[in-house]
């Protein structure tokens, strides 16, 4: 690809994603990744996954906009319209398209090109590790969602069977889940690098705030004890 | 301290935080926390401690809409003001004043008594560890402000020079600072117990963040040159 033409999809991606400028490092983060995923496979096409790369998110502001859209859908549909209108073959752009729409995890439309499975794990490795734990904490706190949640009996949650949405729900949820979930070898490898990181952010978290709670807890029932 | 003073007290303070509810967490893990260092110190007054920690943030919401005005001195004032008309003796209500004015970190302003000094390593202590990770990433989320920056040649910053606002910078310019800034022993030991904890989730974080540009930048540069 020249540099001219990567700078124009550029120019769009970040046209596309002016109201979301914070989410602007993610996308360089999963073209880099993917880049360096891809010298471990054979017959990458450079161009067309670094188009999908750039363009993965574009549909984050429709489906921001409208919750019921799918974000992977709309974003390969408007970039397959872009790289057509500035003179891809419609093969080629059709290629980009299914490689945006496959990189959400959907059990019913898997990536099946060697792009689409780079752009996927490249994706996803964005949410191991400690990258993973802090761009949770960033989205709960734009969302204003907790840390944590107390159960009944006033006791910190570590998250498991949780129902409030929280950070250790997520983590519980999402995050621990994801590490077996990549198609390339290069990927999965990455992500096992990453994944004590997280594990031991995860425990040594939960084991502040459950200390904190529980000798908290018992001291100032003895005072109401002593004094009541 | 009774139970009904107690939830009196803690009443007040919750009606005083209604609009910053995501914070009513960090009042109790601060109460906890400072009930667990009273433990290790000599002639704790535990009614002046419980009062200084459940209203120690109440300036909060003042200070929000006038940035120029000290979470602190605002909330002491408050503080001794609903305490006095719920009958508490001046001097005692004016003793809650001080541990709530001097809880800040303000070298013109230190904490005396046992109680301010306790107060102010508990609200330390949740900006150590894990805790204190997660809860900068909760509010570096809700005032939009990134995860790291990239210097003038695209390079990710460990955050050390920073002028730019991010975790990073925020991490190296507070964070890191903050472990030998305790005045109880039983504060200083818990801070050091957390602190490597935060030390590796920082390193881990720019491991990955700077393997990711270095790598991509390096292919990317290679393809322009390839086919430029």
């Amino acid at each position: 690809m020249k540099k001219s033409e990567y700078e124009n999809i550029e120019s769009y991606m970040l046209e596309c994603m002016k109201d979301s400028a914070h989410d602007k490092e993610h996308i360089y983060r999963i073209l880099y990744m993917a880049l360096g995923i891809a010298k471990y496979e054979k017959n990458v096409d450079p161009d067309i996954l670094i188009a999908a790369c750039l363009l993965h998110d574009i549909g984050r502001e429709a489906q921001f906009r409208n919750p019921a859209l799918n974000h992977a859908k709309v974003g390969g549909e408007q970039a397959y319209d872009f790289l057509v209108r500035n003179g891809w073959p419609d093969k080629r752009a059709w290629h980009v398209r299914e490689c945006i729409t496959t990189h959400r995890f959907r059990s019913d439309h898997l990536p099946e090109s060697i792009e689409a499975k780079i752009l996927f794990d490249a994706d996803k490795l964005d949410a191991t590790g400690t990258l993973g734990i802090a761009r949770t904490l960033i989205y709960k706190g734009q969302v204003s969602e907790p840390l944590y949640s107390l159960d009944e009996n006033g006791n910190v949650s570590d998250g498991e069977n949780d129902t409030i949405p929280s950070f250790f729900q997520e983590y519980k949820f999402k995050l621990e889940k994801l590490y077996d979930k990549f198609f390339t070898r290069r990927g999965k490898q990455i992500a096992k690098e990453r994944q004590a990181s997280a594990i031991l952010f995860y425990e040594s978290m939960l084991k502040e705030v459950k200390s904190c709670y529980s000798c908290g807890q018992t001291e100032l029932s003895g005072i109401f004890q002593g004094e009541g």
